[in-house]
């Protein structure tokens, strides 16, 4: 059975070490066993940097896409802090946020790109409650924003 | 003194068994003595689907009944993971989300249908932290969406 | 070095008792060592009430000054609730949410103002995990809703 740092290489991820942006905001924050991490954004592809919204610059099948990045960049997050991937125990609470049009009604299609990344590469540790809602506006004008609480020894 | 369950009944609301609609998204995840909900959406009335936001398709009182509607159904995920809906000890925290036209002011007024139906069913124990917002967007389009955490023994 | 409340007062501001506004909504929950907080939106100042949105109303500054407007409100419900704020060992996550124009890039600079102000007053027990996200709609029409979970001994 691969560790999920293996199962990321597989599937073509490298990790890398991340610093915080800005002196007062943390990557994520450890109480007790559990690990509340700040929001991530997909970052740019091939040197393009994502700006629009679901709906009419982007496709349904895009935001999956763009938060299968997110949910590979929240597992980051969580190697930098944790060291180890499998200290993670369970997936707690994720909040998907979705930039898109008014009315679009499927803002879950999309969050199922990160879902379906996170449960790939973690298992059953990797199920999750969620929400999946839709949003006026996100940091640069991303399409998709989530913020997850890991559980792990 | 009634048990939320016959206080539910009293209501008119009847609990049925609920199963996830992803793998890889539970209905609930428990860690410690907490449960994480993931979001609710209400259910058709009457056969017709809840389709549209509130400041212009629905008025706010239309959205406090589809808010009483997801406290019903939260409570109802609840006691599909629970068991016994005696076990909640404490509503920490809900974060209301409402599908509305831009620069809509009522929010917390829409939300007071979650808030109220907890705190009659639960008594105490439905006090809660909330914050109420306006979002661009929910499954479906319907005009409100809420998430819980509960304290239980 | 000055306490968080002697910071406070040293900054010109006055810490206040504050009651809930409605009886199924508290100010915040404590679960064991951790306060999950209601949302709080900004004041008026000087009798004007805030009414509108970033990126049309309000500009990157504006919303700043109402984002340090609504930390200082998170510090004094925490204050309310625990008394004294030298017992916040720990500002876990923050959930900033801007009333803002469609598409707008910048929440991440209005948040600042609350993520400046919680670490000016709090230091190193202020750093915390943050999603800065733009929404359809506020209470009131303000531009700017936290909601906050701090750990305290």
């Amino acid at each position: 059975m691969m560790t999920p740092e293996e199962k990321l290489k597989s599937l073509g991820y490298e990790l890398q070490e991340q610093k915080p942006f800005h002196p007062a905001v943390a990557m994520g924050k450890i109480t007790g066993n559990l690990l509340y991490l700040s929001g991530a954004t997909p970052t740019p592809v091939d040197g393009a940097a994502w700006d629009g919204r679901v709906g009419d610059v982007y496709t349904v099948e895009q935001g999956y896409q763009a938060a299968r990045q997110v949910a590979f960049l929240q597992l980051q997050m969580a190697w930098n802090i944790l060291g180890d991937l499998s200290r993670i125990k369970q997936t707690i609470k994720v909040l998907g946020m979705v930039n898109c049009t008014p009315g679009f009604k499927d803002t879950p299609a999309v969050m199922h790109g990160f879902s379906e990344f996170i449960y790939e590469v973690l298992g059953d540790a990797g199920v999750h409650a969620r929400s999946a809602v839709g949003v006026q506006a996100l940091p640069g004008n991303v399409p998709v924003e989530v913020e997850t609480i890991f559980e792990f020894e």
